[in-house]
């Protein structure tokens, strides 16, 4: 096994590493030293969900072993990043007595992350947390920010805290058992890394496909790194989302649409981005500020991870303005979308309005009343 | 009326100011003048609960005339600071498309300042709030600290987060009408302020309980910007209370106690911090770490004020040292204790252990057993 890579996330006091490497997890007394200078104090509540926590827990406990450890699980799934399952967890956290210097630990993908990672800041005013997430898109996207929410029925992560964690562990080798369409929502947000800010890991991706798809651990560690490198960067110089963080949100005013739209049962999150970006690159386009093969290339690299490019047609423009319009973008009604400038470069525009957006998309869709039931 | 006092809280670019004055909710314009300039956009949430909202709720609507401004009113009482509340809160939020512009001004007490709080710093991951506190308590404790949160069935308190408003008003004029038990509960806290910072203030006081208890407006606002002042020095210090910011503490980790241990049926949070804190000064002397002066000195300004300064004998030491180890401010299992040292200066402490602690409550206390039903 090659040495990890070590991404620093640099946030003044609330500094705290990515560490990335092939079979972290499984090797207990190297998870062990990566896991114990993080921990505040001896007390540790492991948060995962059901389908995860027989594949990895068992090797965590083995990482802690003497220290007070006790355990939450989630059914699986998005419906479970939910208020009631925060409250179940914070009652755990009561019931055993957890104190202020206990350590949350999640072990799995987003909905473990962003729900553990609120409980850790709510708890008792804040304790501390540690990711070892479990899916690409959790080591990409959901690890770096400090993000952490829950969702509500009226809208998703609408309940949240932004909330650092001391630690990430990202183990390329649980990648190895991650179904084919949720390895490919992952990709869908390392292209958008490329697509927002660095046009040379870009072409690298372009290069890279088939390491990619086979899942090889060097490449995926790399386009791990240059990922959260990248993310890092910009979370970096704008924390509390005030201006250039809402880049991040690039094909994601659209993505949130597509999935509130979808009941959150059709696409993954990585798929409605996947869309997202390239309705943003050919609104791009339609304004005329990207060459038409910027959109061309985003299209080619993201069908190429098998990833969704089109509005399935089901859909209509009107619903879909309606749902953007409830975006957490939104601010005092003014739409702000996040548009390409070129490959690695973005802009933040709000020269499209609702009716310009219907427009466009009418344009993408089938109007409202001729649905197809293909 | 005289200008109001201000106080400014100092925390960096989250600064604020405390405005303390006689009358100013009753002035619309007055009003206007501070509340709009601290508004983020022009969307406003306004909360109250069903006894404070037809007191007040017309006159600061009148200062907000021409945005828009929605409401959400809670039932009255300590059982309502909830999570299911908390999720009614942003259920309207959401239903009603406010934006992370948005305000939300809790117009109540600390029942109603702390959710309200809560909410604001979880809405979104964070929007603009003020607070307008009713209370004598939520003047002088709850709206300096940044500290929201709401209960859970098993402890108080112990969901939540740090979120500093952007003003709070401290109207004067509706301490009128406060209920006296409140009014003391609230004396409670200031008392507090004197004993562990500031020897002058606790002797102003003691030549003060006259003009205190007639409410007169002059008083109240000195004795309110002297707490405010000193609640925002020793917050300015250690605004994620690491450190100095547990003085604040004192009595609370007794007077929790005895709220749990009765249900926080039997004790106002102000009757039970002051009670705690005769306990705690009692202690200090038994450590003989104070003078018996002091002790006494804090009885008897507690006693002028109508507050509870023993323990109503249907609590056992058990019970209370049971409830004491699951406060918050024990870390790893050790309590740590805010002592006197003289008027106007504290220490923390942990010389004391859950035996040693057992013994002094047992000499003030009937054994379990023998519980009297006087």
């Amino acid at each position: 096994m090659s040495e990890p890579i070590r991404v620093h996330i640099d946030l003044g006091e609330r500094s705290y590493p990515v560490v990335i490497g092939d079979g972290l997890i499984a090797d207990a007394s190297r998870l062990a030293a990566l896991l114990r200078p993080a921990l505040r104090g001896s007390e540790v509540m492991l948060v995962s969900n059901d389908r995860v926590a027989p594949l990895y827990l068992e090797a965590v406990r083995r990482a802690l072993d003497g220290l007070r450890v006790d355990e939450f699980l989630l059914p699986d799934g998005e419906a479970y990043k939910s208020l009631a399952q925060f409250e179940r967890l914070l009652g755990l956290l009561l019931e055993r007595k957890h104190s202020r210097a206990t350590t949350l630990i999640a072990v799995g993908g987003g909905v473990v992350g962003d729900l553990t990672g609120f409980a850790a800041a709510c708890y008792q005013r804040g304790v501390a947390f540690i990711q070892l997430p479990t899916t690409l898109l959790a080591q990409v996207d959901s690890s770096v920010g400090g993000k952490t929410a829950v969702n509500h029925p009226l809208g998703k992560n609408m309940i949240g805290a932004f909330h650092q964690p001391r630690l990430v562990v990202a183990d390329t080798r649980v990648l190895d058992s991650l179904p084919g369409r949720e390895f490919a929502a992952g990709m869908a947000e390392v292209i958008k890394y490329g697509a927002i800010a660095d046009a040379a890991f870009f072409s690298w991706l372009e290069a890279n496909v088939r390491a990619l798809r086979a899942r090889e651990p060097q490449a995926l560690a790399q386009a791990i790194e240059r990922s959260v490198a990248t993310k890092a960067a910009v979370v970096a110089d704008d924390e509390r989302e005030a201006g250039r963080r809402a880049i991040l949100n690039f094909g994601h005013t659209f993505g949130h649409a597509l999935e509130t739209c979808t009941g959150y049962q059709h696409y993954l999150h990585g798929e409605a981005v996947a869309v997202g970006m390239v309705l943003a690159a050919e609104l791009s386009l339609a304004l005329e500020q990207v060459e038409p093969e910027v959109p061309e290339r985003l299209r080619k690299l993201l069908a190429a991870f098998d990833l969704p490019v089109t509005v399935e047609p089901i859909l209509t423009a009107p619903a879909l303005v309606e749902a953007m319009s409830r975006d957490k973008k939104v601010i005092d009604g003014r739409l702000r979308l996040i548009l390409l400038d070129a490959l690695g470069a973005v802009s933040v525009s709000e020269r499209v309005d609702g009716a310009g957006l219907q427009q466009f998309l009418s344009s993408r869709l089938p109007a409202a009343g001729q649905r197809s039931h293909g």
